[in-house]
């Protein structure tokens, strides 16, 4: 979905996809489980979000590669991608301490669809990223199960929500909600388009950072605070659950996170994927990110282009498979295209998450301010 | 325990530690839980190893280094030990699929250690190692729990058996019977003795490779079988499962792992550990491996000395606590020493796992011999 | 010198240095030689500038990081700062083509200072870094020579000029006369204040991309080409150089890089310093880089505090010297100030070299307008 | 050349190429420029070896990797190699403080054959690779020049020496005389053969660790000598320079290097590259390396299938090439096979370097025995 409106032009003039989603990369699908609700240690926001490619990822893998621009971070399966380049699971995006419940959910899926993993070949790379809810939601309750991400799998789908839901559901972003968030480009080669799509997981950044295509919003907020929010507007999340405390968590330091998975059916190999994946730091630090200390930023990109077999050469059925076949090949000279386009969708995506959000009250009784409620409160006008 | 005679004496003069384990390094412990018994889907093998430092590593953190000699792994928690240096929970090994019961093990065990987590202060950061145990366990089986995890934290000791135990119950290695090995080296520097260990989970090597000390034991081994095991004894595991088939595993291609621990007492901090990591390289090559495509060839080193305190500056009880303090560092000089110790050490390490191991039916029936039990059955004398 | 505004002030509170330059930090010179002159290929617009550091950096080393963001460049010497963390001579910067000559004149400087270098003791490992200055200099005159690095070492200062001086003689950024920039912030730990200084050798960045402080400056000089200059004023370099074509830069694909080197009195070590480094991107995407294809991105960080000694255990005089030692080490819970600071310091860092060159004519006889001018003619007010 | 015997047949059974010379590869060529005179500081046992790849490197780049065991060491060009994963000139090797004369050497070669360079295309990124011979020559007299580095290219031959030629003139390897060694191996995939070759230039270990097929001939030598050399022979080395003392370099602490270079004809891509690169490190461990502190072990491995054209997309001469061309694609699956054949080559390039080089007076007089002397001399019979 991202935003109607253009930010950074002058990064990228390519077209955003139909949807202006991940999912325009065809065959791409995202799914969310949302738990809100109680546990025995308090309130729970969290949840799953899985990014399904198209296909049997393991028997068909898809060149990837994993790029970590801060290693503040609990992500599982980098070490394989970087290595073999090539991604063999849908990808899923949790909160932090359930990264095990989650890396669960992809060893069962991957056994029940092959047979063959443990027995006649090895075993499987899960691949889960997560940010810590932990100011919102009641991590410590251990909530998400392996079936959770096995559900967000099978919610995949073409259209999807973004915002709190999912594995956003708990997420703080410049002090505001922060979550899900996702946009794409289309790029065009030698004649024919491609897409490249950005899906983000907000979870970092201080207040007084925050700039939308520029403009100091953080700061623009930070004076209205300082002015007593003169325009504050009353704020209600329909369950009562508000508690007239304004803002309580803006002003906190940043700890958070952001991860990001980006897609493409461009014939990219691992090594320009993972040139790829770092520029979503550009869309990060535009949106006033610095890389902080305590900031898990990783990104994982695969293409859908020039699958990678999983059998070649003696197989285990006792068949003999080419070692050497042919594939479609990109030219570095294409890069700055890719580039301009990722730094673009990533900027947008992260936007995106904070436009859809909406304000929640975490574990603690605290209002986390939606981007909405907060400039609204503050008398500011976005044109988003 | 390593072994009684001298390895590659001309890469490390140094003398073994009084237990010849990681274990000599003051504070550090190992336990095992091993399951051996039936699931509904086969017979186990498998298990859970935690090499715990001394003291609280979340309070006080250990400096720590991941290397990623090969990276067809799926260990845990490298990124974060890559970035920040340090090292905050024990260290699990496991099977391949359990990594995630094992993460969640470490999350149980540091909330309960630590109520701050996810509430004052952030997450923690889990380290969980693997090797795939397939050919001999039924891995499918995912029979390893959380509470697996804990009981071989709560297991930890100053002694611990080597071998076919905990996560190495079913491992091959060289086509042989492998498992956990350790061994250590005390170095001196300024007149004071430090002490070097390391604790291999060893499942690499095709047999035709393995050398010992230099002796290509692995070409006598497939000589032996060319004649016909004209010397050959017979096997019994004592359960009567043995099937008198032979070496089923010996000419298995190399599919195999190797993961390990170094652990020491000397100040060293991430770069050099990370730089002393790297040299356990050495010992695996020397023993016959190759760095294989399907190797998950992965290694933590951490320090007990100079610990990083978890909080500086301001804390979450308001006090403030120095950012700059002093530490003890070691010289770029020493490190020579340092990499002939680790050299060393590892070779004795995996040689070890060999020499402790029993021969075992597997999964599939198959018996994967022992190092004695295969030597004797050829007429080799090998003189551990 | 930097600048008289505060860009970014959300990103970094703190005070600048007195000098607003890297040579705030304790000891920290700065030199230039700038080649201005014909060869016999065509006109040169070349250089060196040296950053020396205080005191003798071979026998006391500097612990040192490298980080390269984008490594389509050809710095020399990274491989021993990243293994070693240490940095043993000046650092040169020159154009591309320039690099062995640098390389030699850092040889011969430590020869000349160290007898016992390749008799008594190793080599030495010259640190040289670089950027394309071809579509403004006769780089294919190989114009710099040893003697030339020799110089800029000796010419090292705490004052020095920024913009196109020294190796910034003819870099080009955005589109605009680019070269040497420099700041720095103060930051306060434990009571005591510590400085940072980042200089930066731009040549980089598309044109339209470029925004100071947030304000898309390239999309209004866009916007004025479009709409025919009608506040243009007339361009006189002094010489009769200007040609009356006009912008002719202007719309050059991104093809450059920028290096930048960070200096700290803080007792960083080699990977704090690597962390650092990597926040130099945030000023390059702030002002409208992002990290382009062909653009040779990397940051040398080095920290005068804490240095490392060349001796230690035995010493080629016979003596024996400790192998550990103590030092000040810095807690990473401060990294996030030192980041901001990094971030704040390398975005005002490369404006401030477009805001101190002046317009050039470059070897094929086309302008590359200065900053100012460009404004001017563009009837664009800036507040630097 | 290599070595008429088998060294470690169990790991790799491939066969030899014709040559057993990395020019096994089609179209590779390796020229020599030896230095043998003396200087005004010494006498000089230096030079430069060239490894060119066939046809227009830069017009029609190679498919590269660099990688680096130990970064103790000066190489050039690696950071573009790693990025952009292509190669670009031939590979200069030399003495550690002539790498600008070599970077030069290669910048002039390139501007000579490409005059668009630096004037409507961009650089060019010079591979050069050291090891310090400062033991023997007098490395301080900087006694190569650029034109030495273009001889050795216009050398360039399907035939070469190895031993103390080339950059190899002044090498020790295991306290004895080193140089430049060279081995190739022949693999068959999908019905076609394909070379795998390396040339080492071997500077590294300690003779204690020296070690042949994992016979202990260090620990031999050391024997021998402790029992006062009863089998010596007279050393004589023709010019009447053997001053009578012994094996004066024999005992020295290892404080060498070893690079190395990997050429195939497998359409293998950078990461895969990469991946054969680190494999040399089983070759060197096998001889009783252990990547010591002060070693620059460093490999940059090339492909000559797949090559990558400069030109994409929008050329120089306004033409339109595409931006996605196909090519042939390697499976990892096939990986073992090459790691195998690399590691055996590298060992035997070790020992064939030690195998051919002959004895040398060094620049203080001393002697540096051979590999054939020392144990002629000690009574040692090797079966090379």
């Amino acid at each position: 979905m991202g935003l109607n409106v253009d930010l950074n032009g002058e990064l990228c003039a390519c077209a955003k996809g139909p949807r202006n989603l991940i999912t325009d990369v065809p065959g791409v699908r995202v799914g969310h489980v949302t738990l809100d609700g109680d546990s025995s240690l308090g309130p729970l926001h969290t949840g799953v979000t899985a990014i399904v490619p198209p296909g049997d990822c393991f028997d068909r893998k898809l060149p990837a590669a994993a790029y970590v621009s801060n290693g503040f971070g609990k992500s599982m399966g980098l070490v394989q991608v970087d290595e073999l380049g090539s991604l063999e699971t849908p990808i899923l995006m949790t909160n932090t301490l359930s990264c095990g419940a989650c890396f669960e959910a992809l060893v069962r899926y991957s056994l029940a669809a092959h047979g063959e993993i443990g027995v006649s070949t090895g075993t499987v790379n899960p691949v889960v990223m997560e940010c810590n809810d932990g100011p919102i939601n009641t991590i410590r309750a251990l909530a998400v199960t392996p079936q959770h991400g096995l559900d967000a799998i099978d919610a995949a789908a073409d259209a999807f929500d973004e915002g709190d839901v999912g594995a956003g559901a708990g997420m703080t972003c410049f002090g505001l909600k922060g979550g899900i968030g996702s946009s794409s480009r289309v790029l065009s080669f030698d004649g024919r388009n491609y897409t490249v799509g950005v899906l983000a997981l907000t979870n970092f950044g201080s207040r007084d950072c925050l700039r939308i295509d520029g403009r100091p919003v953080g700061r623009e907020l930070a004076a209205a605070d300082a002015a007593g929010h003169a325009n504050a507007v009353a704020y209600d999340d329909g369950n009562g659950r508000a508690d007239g405390r304004v803002d309580d968590h803006a002003n906190d330091r940043d700890k958070g996170s952001i991860v990001a998975v980006i897609a493409t059916d461009l014939p990219a190999d691992s090594r320009q994927l993972r040139r790829m994946a770092k520029r979503v730091t550009v869309g990060i630090t535009r949106c006033g990110g610095y890389i902080g200390n305590g900031s898990g930023e990783i990104v994982v990109a695969f293409s859908t282009a020039a699958r990678i077999p999983h059998w070649a050469g003696e197989t285990h059925t006792g068949a003999t498979l080419p070692m050497i076949d042919t594939a479609p090949r990109l030219s570095d000279n294409a890069m700055d295209d890719c580039f301009r386009a990722v730094a673009a969708a990533s900027e947008e995506a992260i936007v995106s998450s904070l436009a859809h959000a909406r304000s929640v009250v975490g574990r603690d009784g605290r209002t986390t301010w939606s981007l909405r409620d907060a400039t609204a409160r503050a008398g500011i006008t976005l044109n988003l």
